[in-house]
């Protein structure tokens, strides 16, 4: 009943407000790493590896060193020798492999950094690369993963016995016995490639070190904390003396939660006495710099006649490329806790993680998810035409509801919207609506639809926390510190909304610092879609602790119970009776003459709880019989979070989950040169993402349920509205043609294939 | 016996270490606001009022609007009508009255701020300046203090009923009973001239107006929260609006305790939407900023023949100059506050503060203090000598002991080492050696010694306030968030000291941030030698409050008692069995995995107590008796400030202070024109402070006391260096030569003229 009343009274909680830096991003006042110019700054270069994997003979810089305005060359020679592991967290019972250096001894993917240049502009850096002169050793190279895993494979990194960096097993019930009590039992194969993030603004760093031995980093990053642990690890220093400040990022997608080039950055400025700037330019961010993980996966599902899942199993392989970052873990994500959409009694799960030579696969929205949801949905659709029941129908059969059990924390689900989301999706979509198939020459029409969740945070396998502080200014509107980093989706607007509604604010007398390690309290970084929740919490209890004080004192002064006063406008007052009260500067103001200076609350949380979101997505397409090519006509994406703070930006990522996921099911990949491992899709141009007028038209239906456990109701969404939209749109061409695709992304050329293959039968 | 205890067991309080930034200010690598160049940043030059008083009759601007390169010329036309006065405080007794605007509306003195232009370059905006045009009409002036209280005086402003700023007050016991007690009652009358503060760095501050409202100042300040304060009230705009952040200051010693320039700044940032900058030279710092006040005193003493004092009045008119800014303030510390050095059972006070068309008082070192010690020592010294008794034994007749009253707070005086100063002071100078009186040709050796207190702090008359808040790093290290500014002297390095020893850590484990209104906690800001005191005992509360939550939690982890545990190193452990115990980065790790991600500790707190510091001077002078010069032969500088944070600062600040008490009793002041007002000595040169090469070999003792109220047992000291030097000087001269100088500076002439007045009697 309390969370009802909450959700009536919210007032600045639930409305669709612009970004606080909306103005400053319009006028292009914010600004973002690539930006920031410093006095005396150098601009650093690397060079990259052209091969795929080749022994370091020897390196000469003696050349590059003389051209003027070269200030520093460096090599692996020139380093420290710390091993790390980019994707290192905090915290974690999935232990990561150190099996990599600032700059590599060895070649292990043509894009490797090899060695780097500090000069007085770009250009001179980029000449002076040229002048590096390396002599390599070529050695046999790897591009598949399940070529990789054989016998005999080359090795890619020598102290390891072969490729396979992890084996991660779960299972729960029996499968076996599942399949058994099975009417039907289908297995099959699916392929997904790499993807690229291709966030608007590439990663980018500044590192200044200083004569007193700190150092100030500017990062385009996700993680600034896990960059003053590691930086600080790197080099040997005190984390008090690393500070790392989140300019404005121009976006992530998981793209930006691992360390990057940061030490690098940071050995350079400390070899010159000055600044370095590093950014990677597009072609290496696109080509060199990490992807999501590629991933054959063989699915066993067992279904009753009524479709009742009894049993699942996965094996999955990932491809990690040349360095393992978080692989393990996604691939644990992927297998044991992506599962969170379907009541499943009995399950197994292998997957392992395997070394290439090809670039490093990292976090990418959805962290495994995909991986899994493109298969299992297409099991499903091809479990219910054998069947004979809807596609609906199976889901709805299968799917959880609040009151199961909650795998990951042994908790029980509190909030679950999906059965809403099928519901108002279908409707808005027409599913059962009767139309036309053939639609002009050679087109025809289809529907196809698919659902997902996705986990709120990355617990209880990572801890998740997060803290804040809230200083109160002298006229009663405070300062809100957050560790958490806002990387475009507009968190310091969502964490702003959760102090102002729980002070009784208004969202302007609020500010906010996010995501500067020397300013702001912890916290873990911005991924597993857990910033408004998990970050939320803690702002929410940062603010309750502030007005307990504000009450407290008020109710003192006022001689009232604490309990008959509340907070609103910046004034604190008997509920009953608005006209006894104090304005909080009339309040902070008496405070202070009575030797108690100011209100500073203060939040530090660790979530346990973990709430999925629920995804169903609908989509109709038209496929070219001739052509293969496949036009999505419309798109209905429906989503249950909890309370959602902020329906504009939950839009937002929404609409840009299903642009990444329609790239993801249609066009993005990586092409190799499969004797070289060069990528030949180097630009934007041939990698091929979809841009806005490649949109269709998109309907975003926000269901909303109450999430007892999150910032008044909220729970995570970001990377849940990615999930589902490859097994839709691969429903829908199914639906339409009858054309199976079990790779991705689903070309004209595979969809030619398939109908050939189908005329053939 | 605790504060024993904790004196013989101080790891990192009561050492000489250097600053923590010395090696960033060694190098150059710190930066002042001087220093800073933000992008597309537009530099501003103030036109200033050739005259000392005249109605503007007319602006035309329109000449230097047209310069190339000029983006804002503007006047008062143009600013928010809003007076100010840039002396407001937070919390108050005595009011302020609001005279000024950002440009004002009429010339009240030579250097009133008149119009200002933002152009590309300063060359372009100087050569904008003498473009634009100004009708004055003159007005009659006046620049005497005693004759601006004349009634027909012309009035500065037009809205007050008189010159007079205010009358202040204050007595207790009955001076008329104490004078009839006496054996001695004298009187007599002191002239002290302005004094200019001489920071190494002038005022410069830098605004950057936002499309979205808000605003970042970037000032050479030692209160950035009373900018925020004000700039928000003059701009119409929210206090978390404002973002006043204090960069490295090169000296301030309260010339930049008030507000200057910084509105107009924001007011020209906003007009042309780049950031502005707006740095004073040196020959406006020096000639229409800001100064000391000067000051006519009448003293009157009733003494015993014992030498105790019955009786002290002082009657002090002071010149506030243009604009009132704290003068009122000034007078009142001046007369009621300054007086802790001596037991005076009948003490009576009247303050005038007067406007003249002069350039503005405002606080500097001593607040007022160096004009009560002048004359009051002067007096004692004339008494002594007519009653036939040392100047040292009068002295030690009256002064304050631990346990007398403290008249400010109605509190005891805790801690008083002034006759630990005396003896060893006396000791070092070799007051009781019998030297020869002639030395040299035309040369007499005298000397000298005086006395004074100063109080730590401005309550009761002021509620002094300061927050801190600490946040601890993954591996034990901590970041320290103060709001206290450093403007040289050290605080962000004795602040630091006093949480690194409340933790047990090394100093190298904390770093600091202070003094970014965005950021940091609030605090009062840098004046009345609090900073150690009242910010040391606000970041001592914090690291208390965050070792306070390190025991208790390590106290559940490891299953004893909190009272058993200590924390040293950065390990909290079982103080009788080492072996048992948590690093602070293990116990931090744990707290994660628990759900508590972090230790943060908060300090608020209010100062009441106000422990003075007691100060002894003793110098040795030759004075020339053809030439009048003064050569100071020998300084030795006592003072006890309770336990020393850190002695090679509070060595620094004694040197400092007798420096600047040298200037102010021998060479500095202001040569006005008498008809125009102007002043003449508007150069280093002419102005003639004293030089590193002029100071004479200088010894300084710290007496060690224990201040119960104060961290670890500290007070204030930095504005006590400054206070006896003048009388001690003069007192050395009479003791040579027997001339009574009455009026600073002490120069040549005035000696001359006092010989020969001495000879013709």
């Amino acid at each position: 009943m309390i969370e009802m009343e909450e959700i009536l009274n919210f007032q600045t909680v639930s409305r669709s407000l612009p970004q606080i830096d909306s103005i400053k991003k319009a006028t292009g006042e914010a600004k973002y790493t690539v930006d920031i110019k410093l006095p005396r700054m150098l601009y650093a270069k690397v060079l990259l590896s052209p091969y795929a994997h080749a022994k370091i003979l020897k390196v000469d810089k003696s050349e590059a060193e003389r051209i003027p305005g070269v200030r520093a060359v460096m090599t692996f020679e020139d380093i420290p020798k710390v091993k790390f592991n980019a994707g290192a967290k905090f915290n974690h019972l999935t232990p990561l492999p150190d099996d990599e250096y600032i700059l590599n001894d060895k070649a292990r993917f043509v894009g490797d950094r090899i060695a780097a240049v500090a000069a007085e502009s770009e250009e001179i850096a980029e000449g002076a690369l040229k002048a590096i002169k390396v002599v390599y050793e070529e050695l046999p190279a790897v591009f598949d993963v399940e070529e990789a895993m054989k016998d005999g494979a080359p090795k890619i990194h020598e102290d390891r016995e072969n490729n396979i960096v992890a084996h991660i097993s779960s299972d729960f019930g029996d499968v076996e016995k599942g399949f058994k009590e099975a009417d039907l039992v289908l297995e099959d194969e699916f392929r997904m490639p790499g993807q690229q993030h291709l966030p608007m603004e590439p990663h980018a760093c500044i590192a200044d070190y200083s004569s007193d031995g700190s150092v100030t980093i500017w990062s385009s990053t996700q993680s600034p904390f896990q960059i003053r642990f590691m930086v600080a690890r790197i080099m040997g220093i005190p984390q008090d003396k690393v500070r790392v400040i989140k300019p404005y990022v121009g976006g992530g997608f998981g793209g930006k939660e691992d360390m990057f080039d940061e030490p690098l950055a940071v050995v350079l400025s400390k070899r010159t006495g000055r600044p370095v700037k590093l950014e990677a330019d597009r072609k290496r961010d696109l080509a060199a710099m990490s992807r999501r993980h590629p991933a054959v996966v063989r699915v066993k599902i067992g279904v009753k006649k009524d479709g009742t899942i009894t049993a699942l199993q996965l094996t999955t392989k990932m491809d990690a490329g040349a360095y393992c970052t978080s692989s393990p873990r996604i691939c644990g994500a992927h297998g044991g806790r992506a599962l969170a959409i379907y009541r499943l009694p009995n399950y197994k799960f292998d997957g392992y993680t395997v070394y290439t030579n090809t670039l490093p696969s990292r976090a990418f929205r959805g962290y495994g998810n995909p991986q899994m949801t493109f298969p299992v949905e297409s099991m499903l659709d091809m479990a219910a035409e054998k069947l004979g029941i809807s596609r609906m129908e199976i889901r709805l059969k299968n799917c959880m509801q609040a009151g199961d059990l909650n795998r990951l924390t042994g908790g029980v689900i509190e909030s679950c919207g999906i059965k809403e989301c099928i519901k108002r999706g279908a409707e808005a979509i027409g599913w059962n609506e009767d139309r036309p198939r053939e639609i002009g020459r050679n087109k025809r029409r289809g529907m196809g639809m698919a659902m997902a969740a996705h986990w709120t945070s990355a617990v209880p396998r990572q801890t998740e926390s997060a803290g804040a502080v809230i200083v109160f200014a002298e006229d009663g509107t405070a300062n809100l510190l957050v560790g958490a980093s806002d990387i475009g989706q507009g968190s310091d607007t969502v964490l702003s909304q959760i102090a102002a509604e729980e002070l009784g604010m208004e969202l302007k007398d609020v500010s906010i610092t996010s995501a500067d390690t020397k300013v702001t309290p912890w916290d873990a970084g911005t991924y597993s879609s857990k910033v408004t929740y998990l970050a939320g919490n803690t702002v929410r209890l940062a603010a309750a602790d502030a007005k307990n004080k504000i009450i407290q004192k008020a109710s003192k002064i006022l001689g009232v119970h604490p309990e008959a006063l509340v907070c609103k406008d910046k004034r604190v007052f008997v509920r009953t009776n608005p006209s006894v009260g104090l304005t909080f500067a009339e309040l902070i103001e008496k405070l202070r003459q009575s030797g108690e200076p100011q209100i500073i609350g203060m939040g530090n949380y660790g979530g346990y709880s973990n709430p999925p979101t629920y995804v169903a997505h609908f989509a109709e397409v038209a496929v070219d019989t001739e052509t293969g090519e496949v036009e999505v006509l419309r798109y209905v994406a429906a989503q249950d979070a909890g309370t959602v703070i902020n329906p504009l930006l939950m839009e937002g990522q929404m609409e840009g989950g299903v642009q990444q996921g329609l790239g993801y099911a249609l066009s993005e990949r990586f092409v190799y040169d499969k004797k070289t491992g060069v990528i030949l899709n180097q630009s934007l141009l041939d990698y091929s993402p979809l841009h806005s007028v490649d949109m269709p038209p998109l309907k975003t239906i926000i269901v909303q349920t109450y999430e007892p456990t999150g910032p008044f109701g909220a729970k995570g969404m970001a990377e849940g509205a990615f999930n589902p939209v490859a097994p839709t749109i691969a429903s829908a061409i199914y639906d339409a043609v009858g054309v199976r695709i079990k790779s991705l992304p689903i070309t004209p050329d595979k969809i030619l294939a398939g109908l050939e293959k189908k005329e053939m039968r």
